[in-house]
């Protein structure tokens, strides 16, 4: 493949423009080769630039920035379904105060529809509903009161309430200290006659924007569920969460659909608001589907609108899950032509760029223009650097089309350094591109993770709010983390797949089931389910690797705390087995899959209380506690690591045991570097391979092709190409 | 109180002897008081020591030590349920070997009775039984046979097998490596054959025995569950199981007495032999108390014998529970005269003198007169120190009447040491023993452990094999130590006392609930009962006291995994809040009940991801993971402990923890020492009390009364009396 058309100095990046900074605009757009040009919640678009030879992109905020039409129409206001927290009866009646813990600028009780058949009171100690017969709500004091309690039950009530300032407008608002404003309220396009107001006003909007070429759709439909406190504190946050796309109008709907009562529990669900921890209900899922079917209808009428008057429609990823799931069916019934997100690893990045059906996905690189990292002492080129290097590896396995910048590029423009390392950056994404398009990169083998979402969470599946840290789960999305920028074809799937059909883990050569015991991530009750727990077995005992991370397959069931043990060959100290005497526990030295590793392996949080059955071989076990073991089950083998937080160093890890779990050591050594800070990525249908150096020093490695090897040093995040020689 | 009638050098002390050092025999009874004279298991009472001023117990073995017998009734030999491990089916036929992991010098398979009515096997996967139709036994090969499994379920047998060693015997000769001895086959007292002739059996071995004041029943009728292995390594140990107690004789008694089909399942459970972690079922309650019952009445007929003869009748505790639980109210109706049992910490000691209905109690001491101990560079001293000191503080709380020692003679007097030690601690015993007894020594709180066994494993609630060490419940069981001997009245309830009488509570200050989630010693499903959650949630609300450790209530139901985080203020992480913000993270300095610790408190194992609710607050948190809080509930307190491992500093944490929650801070400086190394006990009614230092090294310290306080040092081990001044 020859570089003659191919111009590595222009296209394939985004950057943000406002008023004050006309001229830089310009000399940014040169030097970084854009050839798009943005406007932010915040800032405007300049006249000067509307003739530009460049993509204008401008956000267009569906269910807000119209305060007069959402005052007008208070009861298309959108709404949420809250719970209380849980309140103890003792003697004498019991009130429950409903707004109490959230803000009252952010929400206000709906008391516009029948709360006798829109809300719930719960007797959470016997679990059952009350007969509406038994309460009624105190509008003076804003409490439901419970006249006569069981004594010492606890009670909660869901209701529903009205989003009356949109949570991403209060989330900036508070988090910038934007004084003087008015709060933004929110209306429900699914409402009929918000509905019809919509796209009309969405018409009006393109005709009076002429310059504008792509509507990008920010907080398309329904706000992920997002709530703060009386403090303004963010209380609860669930970039997954569904509990704001409710109205009576849409929940008879659904009632219809799936012909049975709707119950607030379905959404509330004991306060845990089906995060993606819990095991899906059925109902849950019917309401996720019933809500793919209905909001994709809707988003192909603006989609179809859009493109009706000659623009592009983009979608930002992550204010807006609810119905416009990109990895579902209904996704490429839409017609989207692109999508763009933040990028803040490797797995977000995948989250992004493996969208199918659409024309473009685009990546909103960090840090933004804003003053918490440009400031005196800020370095932003260090965080740039770690974001693109750690969003690279990701790049290099399925390429997002566009990079891009989001904030105030005035705030930029005082770091002239970064400035420069940025233009180096977009090069440098144009080179890898054009070298990579349009090819599936070479895989070693296919790897699916299991759990109860699939590839509804493909890439997310650990995710609370993007990339955000938790302890509690750094230690599993490692793993996503890993995969992310690994060499294998990685599918998600979920235990419903299987039970759809047991041959979509044909061509599956290792899965992996991460995550703690009970939740989605592991399946919990879904081992109750031959037909799931034969289909592993089987797929294992035929000659398949399985990967178990933290407590897979962690439930409690016939004798088993981990429902593979027999699979794994280990097993969780519950108190159950204590009885038991444990004689295994000698660790074996040198092991294919630790090969690599320098000190000692670094598992994150690990796992207390685990240990090995007779046969397995325990690599690492810490005061009788094995965080890592391997075990042969039938023709397959089986990897038990206790956690595994994402480094170079445990990329190498999962790498190798995924390798040894398929029985296929002898391919280590094909597209492969020795030093596991360098990676290899091979794209043979273009003819290129690279070599990247993923840290911020220099590197010597020993490269393998797929014909031989070399000796190679690398500099600081370098990245180098090669042709791939023909026999 | 005068001690003008007590002779503090001799009495309430028993001690072994053989033949071969009868001289000595006379000397050691004489240094130490000893009273009693013992034979072992391998030692032969000498003749010349019958006619002696002391009883004379003789070891008596209901159940083997004759192998004529056993072998001319193989019918009546002893049963248990074994269940196999788990096997996966893949295609075609699945063989199970039945004593695969299991000594053939142990067990053999019963295939006398019907198999296809005793034994049970159980599709795993599935969790239902087998129809007989299915499977067939290959006594060939040792193996059930399935010739149609379903693909990639697991499999498990039950069945019934034949104890042909008896296991405490098999333990004694493996652990001795006794040489050219037979084993000894047990045989089952309940048959009606072996029945009546035990009856005769006991009545001759007396007749036979005619210096022997004291029949020690070891091994009474039934061995607890104890499996060794191929190369005879033990394999499962439960001194409270109750899985070697079958017989298809008794059980269509129990089937006649509760009115339902048994199931070989309702004694495996899972492999997992209903062990105490287990929340036991109705099926297995209902077997233990059909088990109790006939029990009892066998050993009545025993002990009346042995009273109609002239002589006493004592049990050994530890080798035998089944039946014979001695805090149960079969226990009374037998009219045994005396419990002996080894004493391994304050726990154990408790376990024995706690005991009621019975006219002695007795301790074994510890270290056994065995080369384990008694070698050269052994250190006897050393143990005996710590055991005595260990165990006393429990004997000042209930003592024991007597104690004693076991093993060879010969090997402790090779210690001159020892038998000077000795020789005080005897003294020692005798004294505390004059000042204390017929007292209840002052109580400064009433505690009530909650478990679901309550009274039944009083003291042994964490005991998975006598006071033997595990890592996963050390942190649990330390609890249990030191309230063994600190000034409180301590209950053990269940959560059936609670449910048959809500107003066991009554006169309780504090309730305390130790252990994992989902565990016995926690409850599990039992916080579904409202009856249950509601009672206890109403104690603490009406001003009574808390202390949950480790995961105390902990069972995921309707919005909760710490069924009491209202009352502890505590919640864990399971994943399922992680999208609740927490900001509850400062930590309180200068608690009451943190005062007299020194660095950090030790925690044990202490617990991860428990994070605190907004209103409690936090004593001690790690990393963002809560290892201690205190919260209000309604007008009672509640304290959360993440483990404390037993300490003298954690004794005195749990001591401030129990007066903190039941608001009886300023009840603290009450018979009292300010260094937690030394406690002071007081007798009230015999207008005596005690300071004794538990540690090897001298202390200093200052005693309160109840009228005022003192300085004072104290040597190493030393115990101080005092009479009480009257006003």
């Amino acid at each position: 493949m020859s570089n003659q058309t191919f111009d590595r100095s222009r296209g394939r990046v985004t950057i943000p423009t406002d008023l004050d900074v006309v001229p830089e605009t310009l000399e940014i757009m040169k030097r970084w080769g854009a050839d798009a040009i943005r406007d932010c919640d915040g800032t405007d678009f300049p006249a000067e630039l509307k003739d530009l030879d460049a993509k204008i992109y401008s956000t267009y905020y569906t269910t807000r920035k119209d305060n007069a039409w959402a005052k007008a129409n208070p009861d298309e206001v959108q709404q949420c379904y809250i719970m209380t927290g849980f309140y103890t009866a003792s003697e004498g009646a019991l009130s429950i105060p409903l707004m109490k813990g959230i803000s009252p600028e952010l929400m206000e009780v709906n008391t516009r529809d029948d709360i006798k058949r829109w809300w719930e009171v719960m007797d959470r100690t016997t679990g059952q509903p009350l007969s509406t017969d038994d309460w009624r709500y105190d509008s003076e004091t804003g409490c439901v009161v419970i006249d006569k309690p069981q004594a010492f039950h606890e009670y909660t009530v869901a209701f529903l309430a009205y989003l009356i300032w949109d949570p991403v407008h209060m989330y900036n608002a508070v988090t910038n200290n934007w004084q003087n404003f008015e709060h933004q309220i929110t209306f429900d396009v699914r409402q009929p006659k918000t509905h019809k107001f919509t796209m009309e006003r969405l018409r009006k909007f393109i005709a009076d924007h002429p310059y504008v070429n792509v509507i990008r759709y920010t907080t398309f439909f329904h706000q992920f569920t997002l709530m703060f406190d009386e403090l303004k504190r963010e209380k609860y946050v669930d970039w997954y969460g569904y509990s704001a796309s409710v109205s009576p109008y849409i929940l008879e709907q659904f009632e219809k659909e799936v012909g049975y009562k709707f119950r607030p529990e379905f959404i509330v669900d004991q306060g845990y608001y089906n995060n993606q921890y819990r095991v899906p209900s059925k109902e849950f899922k019917d309401f996720q589907a019933f809500q793919r079917r209905e909001v994709a209808k809707l988003a192909k009428e603006m989609v179809d609108i859009t493109h009706e008057l000659g623009l592009e429609a983009m979608m930002f990823l992550g204010d807006h899950w609810i119905g416009m799931e990109p990895f579902m069916e209904e996704w490429k019934s839409i017609g989207m032509d692109a999508v763009v997100g933040s990028v803040g690893n490797g797995s977000t990045l995948r989250l992004i760029s493996d969208i199918p059906g659409v024309k473009y996905t685009e990546g909103r690189f960090l840090p933004y223009f804003f003053p918490d990292t440009f400031h005196e002492g800020g370095a932003p080129v260090r965080e740039a650097k770690e974001n693109w290097v750690t969003a690279r590896r990701a790049i290099l396995r399925k390429p997002i089309d566009r990079i891009g910048y989001g904030g105030y590029l005035k705030l930029a423009l005082q770091f002239p350094e970064f400035i420069d390392y940025i233009e180096s950056v977009c090069n440098e994404f144009r080179e890898l591109y054009e070298n990579i398009k349009g090819t599936t990169p070479y895989c070693v083998k296919t790897v699916a993770v299991l759990n109860c979402w699939g590839k509804m969470r493909a890439w997310g599946c650990h995710m609370v709010h993007h990339a955000l840290y938790q302890k509690q789960n750094y230690s599993y999305a490692g793993i996503i983390e890993a995969l992310s920028g690994a060499p294998f074809d990685v599918k998600f799937i979920s235990f419903d797949d299987i039970r759809k059909d047991p041959k979509v883990l044909d061509g599956v050569d290792v899965i992996i089931n991460v995550g703690d015991g009970d939740t989605a991530h592991t399946g919990g009750t879904e081992w109750e389910d031959p037909a799931i727990s034969a289909a592993i077995r089987g797929f294992v005992h035929r000659g398949g690797g399985f990967i178990g991370v933290g407590e897979p397959a962690g439930h409690q069931y016939q004798g088993h705390y981990l429902q593979l043990s027999s699979v794994m060959g280990v097993e969780k100290e519950t108190g159950f087995t204590l009885n038991y005497d444990k004689y295994n526990w000698a660790q074996l030295h040198n092991h294919f899959i630790l090969e690599d590793v320098k000190g000692e392996v670094d598992f994150g949080e690990g796992k207390k209380n685990i240990y090995a059955l007779p046969n397995a071989q325990i690599l690492v076990q810490k005061d009788k506690e094995v965080q890592m073991a391997v075990n042969d089950f039938g023709s397959g083998r089986s990897v038990y690591i206790s956690g595994l937080p994402y480094s170079f160093e445990n990329s190498r890890v999962l790498y190798r045991a995924i390798l040894w779990s398929a029985h296929a050591e002898e391919e280590l050594h094909k597209w492969y570097s020795t030093n596991y800070n360098v990676e290899v990525h091979a794209f043979v249908k273009n003819g290129k391979y690279c070599v990247v150096n993923n840290t911020y020093e220099p590197q010597t490695t020993t490269v393998y092709t797929d014909k031989g090897s070399f000796s190679l040093k690398m500099d600081a995040n370098e990245i180098k190409w090669y042709e791939i020689e023909s026999v």
